[in-house]
């Protein structure tokens, strides 16, 4: 832990950006404007499967405004991406920019660039295109079983599982023997859960911008994630190099994983290579529900022993997932629904496996909870079950089973992770204790009421991860300027999450200066060093740990620039922050002598000759989990079967939370997007795999009067891995509302959905069920 | 030397912004706009000199589109530069943003900020200024003869020498005993040299734009040639930090030095501050002729001793400066007419000094030359006229006298400059050797034609600096990007240099890859690192330097991490170069196995998980100077007294070209500037002060029709101080021109003309002068 008291670190400050923000200052994609601007429509697949037999552009072409219209005879035909080029992907290449196959309604076909939107929507009419339709298949069940053409019969895909059997990847490990665990057990519980498709809903739509600087140079401005990872996409695809390409995350209307990969910046850079003009694509709601990427349906059938104590002894967890029309992170996301959701209490015996189906749907991608949301979704019911038969407190058996401080994460070992997963920081019991306080746990629990509104309490306990051990990792450069301010630079990536004033707080606690005294420049792939991007929570841990590290190089270039004007051995020196918030910090030494920043900045240009400044990059080997223990108060009309959730709490272990009231921010927007996971969000499909609510009037998202009284606890561990003890907050409390509440519900009419959303439909349903 | 065959420097290639300069896609600082941009225009002072009693700005605040006035009430009283916060700065701090006194016919009196230019010029007419008129002077002798109010009278101006008889500084010097000297002489000369005003005639006047940024920073676009010392001195003047400071250098037409500082920046910085909304002020030609710097007239009385064998043994400089209404950069270029100028000989002793004098006329600053042009034209004319007198060659007593390889520069030393004065090359007797035989120097010296056209050759020698030693340094930043290309980033100031190209070229080169493998960023005070700017022809040799020492550092960043690839000690590796322009380089180790730079960012992405990068800063403590022989062969007209150059010969020893043809072309454009100086260009004032000749049809420029012939000769040196053996170019050889050109009209017609510029006037009168 740091010698010096926390000044910085540990306050809820300001976003450095907030001011830019209210006022309507910040400029998102869209706010970009040029001379000579063009505008692109994407032209989409009315059919569900269907071969492209050819396409008719005269007419559209010929529509006065048209600029160009692009389709797959017109664009580069590299596979997303290519293997053995790049990082490590885990994902099928099963993706190109324009194909000549479609594959759900609202795939792909062409792209029209005219000079104005409306010239754009009025060519998209003007194309004619034959189709050779093919039979669609929408239930991944269905999809596995191959009496349909299959999804991917291209000869070029690498990297998938059983194209034939339209498996886009298979994956299975054991812990222990798990038919040996079951015979020990003295009960065993077994259920399928299954588990919808939901959308994330950013305020910002999918948006991008490109034009060609004034050096031809290929820049786009994009709504993303992960600005590196799409300059190494546009340059495979478009086989340029990067010094050709620059992309600039500039203000984002949040991602929650939607923008974690290219997506429109493909379509955009191709337009404006060809036009040679400033290009733009925004993405309208109905396509961004339609086109973008959503959450993987699953249906998890699960199965748990335990031994008369409630000790949990074998765990079989059978996992599929719907993947829609392509890969994109379907192995992993998959894959995480057992690896992040398993280690949550030691059972010595398990076995896991999980197929990712392709049907002909719209893709599912990346989203907050990343796999995890469904899997706590079903062992978080499952456990209850199984207290239920033991007739045990759900938070006892919980506590018992818990994973500890100084436990390893055997479920990692088992799927080969280069990871050291020893628990080093673990506040779960202290969220369990504290939550259950706030809730009233004892005096409300197994009360059901009488009459017809009944009211119960649940709980659920979750875990998540800090950036990929092993994997994910960030840059940071930090410059002094010439009166004893800095310029701090980073590769991350703030979407909205306050992660630039989060990382400016490191940096100034570090540096011993106020905020004001650093400006950050964030998320442009010339200016910055490199970062992989904001997702897997990681941006705190990683990229702030990175910061911390270009910190504390900075601070000894400076204490070595204070000896050179000392002429005193650096050991004698002491770094001392500002005392005020006004004051820059100084270095004294023993003699009491003083030299402020702004002192040895000068010396550093006048005499010393040289820029102070350094470049750090942070990659971990651990990913510290967060853990929370989330508790909520229900009502269940009986008469409509409607679940009101009247309160809430969310305790949560981040480390130390470098920011508490965005990390407050970060939970409250958790919980409340976890909330309409359970209660009613939900994509609905007809027949032909039509979406039937691709809008905020029919795909029902919590509002105000939806929201409970919540309360979030913010329980404070100290990681030792992670910058000044902090973890990971971001995606941790969106797992527990849909078990917390389900299990609410089943406490409040004894009725067990398994089934989300949980809508009054399906409580009426089952109430009528267990009447009769 | 560098081990590896030199493949990029001393290459002509292409200039890397060559192609947008070309098709007029390059972004100058006219270029740029911004919704809602407002226009600055200036009102100048009526007056030489006079206190302002009051400024009525009712009329004019009441016009329709005027958004804001500023006058000295408005505006903060800052002192540039304010002593003792900064780097060491050797002008007298006499100049604020807007006085309430007038120095000169163009002074700065008022800023209007307007919806267009059009209502900004009418709103100047419509400002009444109340004068108190002062009594002024022009000649600067008469100046120092302190009869009239003194021009700086201000209680908070530091750093005037003496500001009752208007001497803005003084300085003296003395090697040896000059008294002495002279006894032992055997004949002695003694002149006086007269200098005119030039202006720098840059093809962009001075530009600046202001925004604030979305963050609400103040971003400052200009045509300068000092980012971060502009960035330095806003941020005093304004009591802003740097964090909220950035300024940017896009392309620039040209600086000559009359770009090296703030100057429309501080108008627009509180224009921008004060309307909140993006502002731009161009100056017109005619405010840049008045309201720009020019070249300090000089009146330089000089006496030399030699022995009859032509050993040269003592002299003495007495040098005054009109450096008009401001100091400016007046102590340093005054004393560099001693300093640059009196080392080409090895005198024994020598007394040199020099007065800075003010006057009431426009401002004289930094041109390229630096002093150094004044100066050499007084000694290099006056060591003909003693090898006249002793009826020696001009060529031989100056090869007699030169300074040569290992010699000390003594007048360095005398200056007491902190430097490390040996030559380590010095290639000026292969200039004299290789220019003499180009323009026929034995055939045609002292062989006068008979006729009214009388022809005849001169020459002259010359030296200068590459940068200040001891005091400028600059930095790079390279970052390695994950395909294999790379990022530079460099503080250094290209004005149409081609200095982006160069730094380039030493990047490339020192990396093994091609030029198009880079991409380099410029000037930008946010993004780069700090360099003290483009001056004292400094950027190839120190800016260079700095770009070599990153390359070097990424290069071992390479090795190393190739050596954890190959599981094998750095030290048995080998970094080779590409061996085609396409192909990148690799690195082999002693099993002649390879790794491609790909493959080794690749690696560091994903295994390695480090962002190769560093960052390098370069000071050198010696400045070693570039030399020149220059020669001329000229044509009188005895009837009209008209020059006309037939022939010109430049042989310069720049150490290694990096890039020899944008070597050659600042040789042709010195010498092409040079001729302007020799020959015919004046600024030419009435009695009043006011400027006459503003404009390019009363102000001539050197066109096509006047230049000679011209042959540029490279001799190459190698100096070990300098990157790939460069020195500098941009300034010495225009230090060449008055001198060889005046030397040749001597030779052409026995007539020695002390004044500049060499007008037919002034030769018709002289040879009348002769004839009575």
């Amino acid at each position: 832990m740091s010698a010096e008291p926390l000044r910085i670190v540990k306050t809820s400050v300001e976003k450095v950006d907030g001011i830019r923000l209210v006022t309507g200052a910040a400029k998102y994609t869209d706010d970009f404007g040029m001379p000579g601007l063009l505008y692109a429509k994407v032209l989409t697949s009315p059919h569900a499967h269907a071969r492209i037999i050819s396409i008719d552009t005269e007419k559209a072409n010929a529509l006065a405004g048209v600029r160009a219209i692009f389709t797959a005879d017109d664009v580069p035909a590299v596979r997303h991406t290519k293997a053995g080029q790049s990082y490590p992907e885990y994902s099928p290449y099963d993706h190109v920019i324009l194909d000549k196959k479609v594959r759900f309604i609202g795939d792909r076909v062409a792209l029209v660039v005219a000079e104005s939107l409306k010239i754009a929507e009025q060519a998209l009419a003007l194309i004619e295109v034959a189709y050779d339709v093919l039979p669609a298949v929408f239930d991944m069940e269905q999809a596995m079983q191959a009496e349909i053409p299959p999804i991917h019969d291209e000869d070029d895909a690498v990297g998938i599982y059983d194209a034939s059997r339209n498996v886009a990847s298979y994956r299975a490990i054991d812990i222990g023997d798990v038919q040996q665990g079951f015979q020990e057990a003295d009960v065993i519980v077994e259920h399928t859960y299954r588990t919808q498709r939901t959308k994330h809903c950013a305020l910002e739509t999918h948006s991008s911008m490109g034009y060609l600087d004034e050096n031809g140079r290929l820049v786009i401005i994009t709504s993303t994630q992960v600005p590196f990872h799409t300059r190494r996409q546009l340059s495979q695809i478009l086989d340029l190099p990067m010094t050709r390409i620059r992309v600039i995350k500039p203000r984002i209307g949040g991602g929650f994983g939607n923008k974690q990969g290219m997506f429109l910046e493909d379509l955009v850079a191709v337009a404006v290579l060809k036009t040679r003009k400033p290009v733009k694509l925004i993405f309208e709601r109905s396509e961004e529900f339609i086109g973008g990427y959503s959450r993987h349906p699953q249906i998890i059938r699960i199965k748990t022993g335990a031994k008369r104590d409630g000790t949990l002894v074998a765990q079989e967890m059978h996992v599929i997932g719907n993947t829609g029309a392509y890969g994109d992170h379907a192995p992993s996301i998959q894959e995480c629904t057992g690896r992040k959701v398993l280690p949550l209490y030691s059972i010595p015996n398990i076995h896991f496996d999980v197929h990712a189906v392709y049907t002909n749907l719209p893709v599912c991608g990346a989203f907050r909870g990343y796999g995890a949301i469904q899997g706590f979704f079903a062992t978080e019911c499952q456990i209850d079950e199984i207290a239920a038969q033991l007739n045990m407190d759900p938070l006892e058996i919980r506590e018992k089973n818990r994973i500890r401080q100084d436990d390893t994460d055997r479920v990692a070992e088992a799927f080969g992770d280069a990871e050291e997963r020893v628990m080093l920081s673990c506040g779960l019991d202290e969220c369990i204790e504290r939550g259950a306080k706030a809730i009233g746990w004892q005096e409300k629990r197994g009360k059901p009421s009488d009459g017809v509104m009944k009211r119960g309490v649940g709980m659920a306990c979750a875990m998540q991860a800090s950036g990929i051990a092993g994997v994910d990792w960030g840059s940071a450069t930090i410059k002094l300027n010439d009166d004893g301010t800095f310029g701090l630079f980073v590769g991350a990536t703030d979407l909205g999450t306050g992660s630039d004033t989060v990382l400016t707080q490191i940096a100034a606690e570090a540096l011993g200066v106020d905020l004001s005294d650093i400006y950050i420049i964030a998320s442009d792939t010339d200016l910055t060093p490199f970062d992989v991007g904001a997702y897997a929570s990681s941006t705190t841990y990683v990229s702030g740990g990175a910061v911390k590290k270009a910190a504390d190089q900075v601070r000894t270039a400076i204490l070595t620039a204070a000896g050179e004007m000392f002429e005193e051995k650096v050991e004698n020196l002491t770094y001392h922050p500002a005392e005020t918030p006004d004051s820059r910090c100084y270095v004294a030494n023993k003699r009491e002598q003083r030299l402020s920043l702004k002192e040895i900045a000068l010396y550093a240009m006048n005499q010393g000759k040289r820029q102070i400044t350094a470049t750090a990059s942070n990659m971990s080997h651990t990913s510290p989990p967060p853990f929370t223990a989330q508790f909520a108060k229900v009502e269940v009309d009986t008469e409509t079967g409607q679940i009101t959730v009247l309160r809430y709490v969310a305790a949560v272990d981040c480390g130390v939370a470098i920011n508490p009231a965005l990390a407050e921010g970060q939970v409250e927007g958790a919980v409340t997007q976890g909330l309409g996971y359970a209660l009613f969000e939900e994509m609905v499909f007809d027949d032909n795999g039509r979406l039937l609510n691709p809008n905020f009037a029919d795909y029902k998202l919590p509002n105000a009067f939806d929201m409970p009284k919540l309360e979030t606890i913010l329980v404070e561990t100290y990681e030792a891995s992670g910058p000044y003890g902090a973890k990971s907050v971001a995606e941790v409390p969106i797992n527990g509302p849909a078990p917390a509440i389900a299990n609410a519900v089943y406490d409040a009419i004894g009725i067990r959905i398994t089934d989300l959303p949980l809508t009054a439909e399906k409580v009426l349903t089952a109430l009528k069920k267990s009447e009769s």
